[in-house]
């Protein structure tokens, strides 16, 4: 049998393993789950007589090595900064390996070493990244072979609630790390992203204020916000001539007009603790960003600050968080302000047993064709299952697998570092991923660039 | 002739030197002063006989040694990051030494060697930080003295150009660094004060829309944001049990308002670059800020972003800036926007030849005495003669040279590394400001805490 070590068994790798193990007995394969809670890997495998669970410490260098040694090949579902020494040690004991993350510049720096051997060494292959690149480049690839020259690209990816379950008035819940979601946007600089040939910068300040809209057939509308990095793959896609380039995050629409009140009052902070934050309660922690006054509300504080009329939806929207609640306590020890926010978000935003999330990507690709502006959109919409076998684990962990057994299988050949920009990554497995529902519907549109209203 | 090594000779050795020069016969002084810039050293001496220039280069250890053995004490008035090398060369040689600079963390840890030789190391003995300390503490001491329990302290100081040279729609004129007016109230964390016994933060977003207004009897009425660090002194100070601790910068009304536009759109920030700044006008920098349209003037979406009316008072603050100009250039390579900012303001607010600049101080001392509350508001303000002797030159340089002296007459003797919070160092020194006009008005007003409406 071939061996799959499948390091780590959180919430992106349900999916994954279960595609494997769907196709362990035609393929011949036995998949072993390393994990430093054994409990959880064993849960995943159940008695599936194909699998194995294994305790893995990635910090045990025996326990690693012993396990990469015996595979045939690596997938890292660890969180990315843990990937180096597996990816080292795969070097060491010529083993291909795959993650779903960004390619750090430690990885990067291995390229050599196994192009040298021989080595693929597959990242960047989930959903963002990972499927928008393979969606993309599939669109991109064709329009260049039809001759066309590719004016703008946009792309936007969003982790929600499925629409059956979206009950809240944020219409926004948590499908991932809560956390990353809080202190979305921030960091040194601005998002800057391209714009009929200027570069456009978005502080901090204003990244929730100058969203776009988009319309999926089916699922209505939603915004987008700017990723900070929307110039990232510009020469990897080969795009450097492009006048627009515009990466974002999608939202309902509504909840980045409301989140902007946070980023305002500091809510979203996580550079600084807050004194003696355990003792607070929720209206405390609000009260902590506005003036002392002896006599008016925190709520008439907070409306004051933001401008919010009390016939606003927005006000609605915080008083469905509870957060001028004096009774529930913040209960964590010297937090910062992004902790705490996120504390009093997972009251509300977390997902009910029976919730399903949601994943939409949305891409616009601009392109010159005979002289003439053509525009194609392309958009993807899944759904998850259940809380195990959610659309995140699906659009996340399903390119893993694929990739994982095409390049056992010598499907994929060119060794290096790499992510799935190439046809003969992205289209055998686009293709397969239909197939669990993964399909992007394209529409041609008028070409709109940024003049939508045509004056 | 006792010698005084003055290191530096930039914009606030000026009335530091006249000092002792005039000083120089019956105290019998020579006056060294050292600069890496000869020209400028001794043109700051003119041919006064009691005067010595000499090339000073900070960096080269030996010419830096040489000069301080010679010298019976030490003045440094180089840059605060610079004073180290110098206050380690005090040590070996065994000299006293002055600055105007917040004690850092390394001139800290050279206290107890100071205290073993007996030296006396008189930090932050300008004006902010140094005139504030001293006029502080003096009205404090007192009302400890005469039986008084502190309850509230808030400490304002203010840089600003003369009222009759005050003609621009800001108010305002860069009469110290520009850049450190550009980027003001950044870094990591909030803005933190204690307000009625609660910590307060306030977000670099909500800063400049934070403020508290400020009456000077003869000079009209001013504005104050927020300093970061309100609470550095509350130990220092003894005002551990205070209710209310707040220190924050001054401008006149109306700055902090407009400021906050180019906070909101980025403008502000240092921490990364703009492309292909060196070709931009100051319109397209404005432009980078703001969304692509292929009709709507850079003015209209200047105006809808940040919801500023036509007739706004606002507006004509930017307008008089020409931000809007197309054909003034920006010109620097690889700037930051903070750096192009500034360029942008000191087109407008450099100092004109004959402007004088002013240095404005208010502070509130809130106690209870027998069981009631009281306040005294005490305020300074001094204006410069011209650009050489500044309102800024004046009240740094005159507390560093009537320290120096009072250190070589053995008037102050306590040794260490130190900052002028004790009587034996401010008394007599405030009392000798007196003669140069820097004089606190003080008067007794009713209690008002933040309730200065008694609702």
């Amino acid at each position: 049998m071939r061996k799959i070590l499948v390091i780590g068994s959180g919430k992106s790798s349900s999916y994954l393993i279960k595609y494997l193990l769907d196709k362990s007995n035609e393929e011949d394969l036995l998949i072993i789950v390393g994990d430093i809670n054994f409990t959880h890997a064993k849960k995943l495998i159940g008695d599936h007589e194909n699998a194995q669970a294994i305790l893995l410490d990635v910090f045990n260098k025996a326990s690693r090595q012993d396990a990469i040694k015996n595979a045939d090949i690596v997938v890292s579902m660890l969180p990315a900064r843990f990937h180096i020494e597996v990816a080292k040690d795969c070097i060491t004991f010529n083993k291909n390996m795959v993650t779903a993350s960004y390619i750090s510049p430690e990885m990067q720096m291995l390229d050599k070493a196994a192009k040298d051997k021989g080595l693929i060494f597959m990242n960047e292959i989930g959903v963002d990244p990972g499927i928008d690149h393979m969606s993309a480049m599939q669109v991109i690839d064709r329009i260049r072979n039809n001759g066309g020259t590719m004016i703008l690209f946009e792309s936007f990816t969003g982790g929600l609630v499925a629409p059956e379950n979206d009950n809240n008035l944020w219409n926004y819940k948590f499908t991932w790390n809560p956390r990353n979601v809080v202190v979305a946007g921030q960091g040194g600089g601005a998002a800057k992203f391209l714009q009929e040939g200027k570069y456009k910068y978005i502080s901090y300040n204003r990244l929730f204020r100058r969203t776009e809209f988009l319309e999926v057939d089916g699922y209505g509308r939603f915004e987008a916000y700017a990723n900070r990095d929307s110039l990232k793959y510009q020469s990897v896609y080969g795009l450097d001539n492009v006048k627009t380039l515009y990466r974002g995050t999608m939202r309902r629409v509504g909840y980045s007009r409301a989140w902007n009140v946070f980023v305002q009052l500091g809510m979203t902070d996580d550079s600084y603790t807050i004194d003696d934050s355990e003792n607070m309660s929720y209206r405390d922690f609000v009260n902590a960003f506005l003036p002392y006054s002896p006599t008016d509300s925190v709520e008439l504080k907070f409306r004051h600050a933001l401008k919010i009329d009390q016939d606003d939806v927005v006000w609605d929207k915080f008083l469905e968080l509870d957060i001028f609640s004096k009774t529930k306590m913040v209960e964590l020890k010297k937090a910062t302000p992004a902790q705490i926010l996120t504390k009093i978000l997972m009251d509300s935003w977390t997902l009910d047993e029976a919730d399903k999330d949601m994943i939409v990507m949305y891409h616009k690709f601009g392109y010159e064709l005979d002289g003439k502006k053509h525009q194609i959109d392309a958009t993807m919409v899944t759904l998850g299952d259940d809380q195990v076998y959610t659309a995140m684990a699906k659009t996340v962990g399903l390119p893993v697998a694929i990739a994982t057994l095409a390049i056992l299988n010598e499907k994929i050949t060119t060794p290096g570092v790499q992510m799935p920009i190439h046809k003969e990554v992205y289209e055998p497995i686009l293709k397969e991923l239909e197939d669990f529902g993964i399909v992007f519907s394209e529409k041609e549109v008028p070409y709109l660039g940024y003049n939508p209203l045509h004056v």
